[in-house]
């Protein structure tokens, strides 16, 4: 029998649940403007980058062995591989593998990186049932725009106390997206959102682990069941969200409800997303960005006898490892950011090989780099001074990097990431063409182009 | 990048999960008393009864619709049913089942239902493993030991801010559970601990709806995928349970660490299971047992002029239903629940159906039950006296109800219990066999007898 004692619950909450499931079902397909939907594909783009990438790292052959201990049926493809599983044990592995490199997208206002939980769930489930391009898109902007909101709710609070905030809203635009791709009313797609709502996924305590990328994985899955569940009849609470003893409520001391409705189908969340450019930390992105400049304006690692960096102090707080023993420590050392940039032009997944990081040139470049701090400078810019061996100083100040809003990755740019990733996994020139299925998604009959191009031949 | 800000966490929390996994890898097959033995086959059978009675019910369909959509293998069997499906789905559906009806076991220290989880999890990969009945008794005791410790580390305040424990605490008896099934070493089942802990299912909201008995079917699944996982190399922190940003400081203020390692291997939480006489809320159960003990007394319904009924106000507060309209409410009325008690001698799932709700003459005999207040009455007694038509008062106090921790429900009511949910779906002649291996199951060689009975021939 339930107890009577509550913990600060707000009983006024607006009917948020019902609200947005509406939304979800009867939004008009393709909804928003032009760069909302090529937003989208960008996020979609990028997200099948990631995953192909990392589809045989130890993280992703371990999921996978144990999926196939269930003996799945052959109904959706693993990214970047040639295996066929049930369509929810491949939104559990493509959400792995999409964030095991830390490489993916991020909505910078609640640090959610909302392509992993929703993508993987929509592809799978879309791939099985047929559904059209378009149909996917729609339900990658409408999934991901509910679990950003519900995000906005309840950042900083919920994850401030522990939560891995990409998974604990993930599962919510993972059904939601799924439940628009399986045509559900309203009232079911309230039924899917709170089905997912009682399964929040990702405890911060687990960064560093395999379980950090499970955790978009298995929001992926349970969003997917929940839709399916809801389809078939199944019940929640149609105020499952914003209940007192509901989801938000019970994981979150803050819940700025007007975060979920606000400019509701006017303001879409994933226009806010942004891509990594650098296979690390964001508060080294500057840095790297302002080393990668120096390069282009013809600064080479040999001509260089110091390196004068000038940042926050949150920068060497977070990052400040001078001397990383592999590539690990290096995603956490500004200093090898600096020597990465300065010597490759770029920062991706394979500058931070443990093989890169331990490179005489690089150790002998690191040792060049001297940090300043100066909170003068925003946590998000860098000064880079390098003073060359003949005495010339070259500088650059970076006020936002690369891959900020104010500054956002170009497609070309996307593009050149994708095929830093799949390359090696697909080869240059089906990487070349899957990029360009990706572009076109929006218009595709079917996703079986994209999801043939997407593994090895 | 990781925010610095930190909400009350304890950074000095002692090793559990590390303690707990050695624990679960290394204590001896029936390292434990012959009457904790006992409770485990009653625990277990209790279990297989609920979940055997609502194989048909509208919740089980609508799920397990859902998951045949994902064209499961056939490795597990759906008790009270013909069905075989991938184990991680059994442990779903089976966990549902196990809890739809309200009318399996409690811890009452913490309110949570243990067997759901921990014995869905276990008995759909026994059953595919080829485990034998006695490491099935040992995976039940030692899981339900680490789910019911970690309950007690955090109740009442975790359940006090929406979480339904039952699903919350859950998969890590599960994952426990499981992980020692297939006999993972010490590191392993902390690793499969690790990824449980990522993962606790249930708000409170959804009390009321499917989504409540989903909670610990999820429950079950979370757990027996977290154990594939670990097997298979996935790792997670090793401090996932303890640490600042792990799982119980994240969900809980409480943190009583003492309650996870104090008595370990020597005090069983499974000893302090109890098990539902009645399919309804827990403050009715002394009431319906007073007028069960009337009828045994001889007195009938037809004799019965009045019922008086003193009881603590807080029954009449949680379950004043005077007129309940179905069978639903009906779970909520003390007043049908005498009535139920006097004419049918028992208060099953039957007898809180929609047509004996609305029978004339319960609604008759309902109309005779006067209920007052008396708080000199405890919460867990009820005093109760039929006034007879002919003028007689034939009294009855109880103190403590059948099912409670001071009156256990004898292994003869027990089978009455299965009888009365397993006999409509197998037979009685069947069920009379099942009931017979459940007591058997720990001398058992494998699982295949358990299973087999369990569905209808």
């Amino acid at each position: 029998m339930a107890r009577n004692t509550q913990v600060a619950a707000d009983p006024n909450a607006p009917p948020i649940t019902q609200i947005l499931a509406r939304f979800v079902a009867t939004h008009p397909s393709r909804g928003w403007s032009d760069a909302v939907d090529h937003e989208a594909h960008r996020t979609f783009m990028n997200w099948i980058g990631c995953a192909v990438g990392a589809a045989r790292h130890e993280a992703a052959e371990s999921a996978l062995a144990a999926v196939r201990m269930l003996e799945p049926a052959a109904q959706a493809t693993v990214l970047g591989r040639g295996d066929r599983i049930d369509m929810a044990s491949a939104a559990l592995i493509n959400g792995i593998t999409s964030h095991t490199f830390d490489y993916d997208d991020t909505h910078l206002k609640t640090i959610i990186h909302p392509a992993g939980p929703v993508a993987s769930a929509v592809l799978a489930l879309g791939e099985h049932t047929g559904a059209s391009g378009r149909q996917l898109i729609d339900a990658l902007v409408l999934g991901i725009d509910v679990s950003c909101r519900i995000g906005n709710v309840m950042y900083p609070d919920h994850y401030d106390r522990g939560w891995h905030i990409t998974g604990s809203t993930g599962m919510l635009g993972a059904a939601a997206g799924c439940a628009r791709l399986l045509g559900l009313d309203a009232q079911r797609t309230a039924m899917a959102l709170g089905i997912a709502a009682s399964q929040p996924v990702g405890m911060r305590e687990q960064f560093g682990t395999m379980t950090k990328p499970f955790h978009p994985g298995a929001a992926a899955r349970a969003g997917l069941m929940a839709a399916l569940l809801a389809k078939n009849g199944f019940t929640a609470s149609p105020k499952a969200l914003e209940a007192p003893r509901g989801m938000i409520q019970t994981v979150s001391a803050k819940c700025d409800w007007r975060e979920a409705t606000d400019e509701l189908g006017q303001r879409f969340e994933i226009s806010f997303n942004s891509y990594k450019p650098f296979a690390c930390g964001i508060v080294i992105h500057p840095s790297i960005d302002a080393c990668v400049q120096l390069r282009e304006q013809g600064v080479r690692p040999e001509q260089v006898a110091r390196i004068e960096l000038k940042v926050h102090s949150l920068v060497l707080e977070l990052t400040g490892k001078k001397t990383p023993a592999d590539g690990l420590q290096a995603k956490f050392s500004v200093y090898h950011g600096c020597a990465a940039g300065l010597t490759f032009g770029r920062a991706a997944e394979d500058e931070f090989s443990d093989a890169v990081v331990n490179r005489p040139d690089l150790v002998a470049l690191r040792a060049k780099v001297v940090a300043t701090v100066d909170d003068a400078i925003g946590e998000a810019s860098a000064d880079v001074t390098a003073v060359l061996n003949d005495g010339r100083r070259v500088h650059v100040f970076v006020e936002h990097a690369i891959g900020s809003l104010q500054k956002p990755m170009t497609d070309a740019q996307l593009e050149g990431k994708f095929h830093g990733l799949a390359d090696p996994v697909l080869g240059a020139a089906p990487t070349a063409r899957l990029i360009e299925a990706c572009w076109k998604v929006g218009t595709a009959p079917d996703l079986k182009a994209i999801t043939a191009l997407a593994v090895p031949s």
